[in-house]
């Protein structure tokens, strides 16, 4: 069967306390867990909190990937018979600090993606990854992994697709902005479009509450592969949201027997996207 | 001044009758002149209609760039005093037929682009086009020309906003959709996705009515830089809609100090977008 139950675990960690949001994800996995998830994807920066006043904090509230707190969360799922999809602040191994995700279950880490576009202040406190987004095969199928912003370059994303994605698990913390009355807001129509352009599915996690004064959207939303939100939530603080979905549906990427998400690009048009120098270096070595 | 007013004239021709269409069309041109129009954009294929029964009955409709049928929107576009972009069947120097569009002006034509990016049973009567979608330099300011489906590449919008273009023309036939109630149809979705993430100005000109069975979404919309819709029709057939937009406000590419749609794209990473293999053949060409 490849139709599985994804959450969204819409949290509203506290800036500095790490122990305190650590259990804070751990229970939040073993809720999904209860709940009969099968997959639950939790906010960007979930251990740390994200408002920092100074690269010293966010390294002080930096954990290597390979120690307790993602051993910690390893446990969780365990216990719950979970995936889950969780950001957190990554001491590297020269002590830069990365704004990752981890992809993880009972078995332990799958996988660590250290967030490749930085979005405003994070590039005075975070390096930024120089992987691609990684799309692990799991048991529950093919997942993409990226965070936030991210999902607004749609080479990435497309990337993601073209890799045998069938969904892209996102931490997020989307800032509040205005938007007119009525409409979505504008992170969840780009989410809405991503998935419908490369057929894929795609959830959601955004962050709950105000810190340091930054208000949060709190529009956690998981999209199928249609364009269309399952579930949504809508500002309204700490929630979960969760829907039924069949992976194997991203897997078919033509809408008529003419017509195909994938196979219809034109590669050859597209090499003023690419760093042709990179590709250069790369051809001649 | 870079404010002018823009108008997508969503008309209803009748397949095979090309002296009525090419007057349809005309008329539409002189008309958004007359209610003080800059730029109009009108529907892709204008001028044969879509839904053909053979390459026969496609090439018998076709017309080259250099002859009457645009010689005649380019004289009804010195009357009026605006810029046009319209969708035409071009015969091509083989005979050929393209899925084309003209952007015109009372000097004449100013460039023909051909449909890259061919829907569905559009590859039963058409010819694909082999170079990407133009940025024009025009004296209303740059403007990009693509083609229905075209839009829903990102990659090949992308590329027209890293060519500087401010406002994407698109002429547009979208077969109507199944879609939830209350929901934009998806190509509106999707053009507001692309109008923000490229922070451009957005404006397709659709189809009105039904043709041999096949019904039309009837959306012709103008979204701005941030991707709200500025103007919408919604499905009630023949219709213009027109926005004052200040092109202006598409050089901006930043969101804050230190983010920027496009300076914030990570090149390097994008290398599986772009076939790599042309690329190869011109570096060591």
């Amino acid at each position: 069967v490849s139709e599985i139950l994804v959450a969204c675990a819409q949290l509203a960690p506290r800036i500095g306390e790490l122990e305190h949001n650590s259990e804070l994800v751990a229970a939040a996995i073993r809720d999904a867990g209860a709940a009969g998830a099968d997959l639950v994807v939790l906010p960007e920066l979930a251990s740390s909190g994200y408002v920092f006043a100074s690269v010293e904090e966010a390294r002080s509230l930096a954990r290597p990937a390979d120690g307790p707190l993602l051993a910690g969360w390893a446990e969780a799922a365990r216990t719950a018979g979970v995936l889950a999809v969780v950001g957190f602040a990554e001491l590297g191994e020269g002590r830069e600090v990365f704004d990752s995700a981890a992809l993880l279950d009972g078995s332990g880490v799958l996988a660590v993606y250290r967030k490749t576009h930085l979005w405003d202040r994070e590039k005075l406190f975070f390096a930024a990854g120089d992987e691609p987004p990684p799309v692990v095969e799991t048991r529950l199928g093919r997942i993409g992994v990226l965070i936030c912003y991210d999902l607004e370059f749609a080479e990435n994303v497309r990337g993601l697709a073209l890799r045998g994605a069938e969904l892209l698990a996102a931490p997020a913390n989307w800032p509040a902005v205005p938007r007119p009355r009525g409409e979505r807001p504008p992170e969840v129509v780009n989410a809405m479009a991503q998935a419908r352009a490369n057929r894929v599915f795609v959830a959601v996690a955004d962050r709950a509450g105000e810190e340091r004064g930054q208000a949060w959207t709190g529009a956690s939303t998981i999209v199928d592969q249609l364009g269309w939100p399952l579930a949504e939530a809508t500002g309204e603080g700490e929630a979960t949201i969760s829907a039924r979905v069949d992976l194997a549906l991203a897997r078919e990427k033509r809408w008529t027997e003419h017509a195909d998400v994938l196979a219809d690009r034109r590669p050859e048009l597209y090499a003023d996207l690419a760093d042709t120098k990179h590709l250069l270096g790369k051809i001649t070595r």
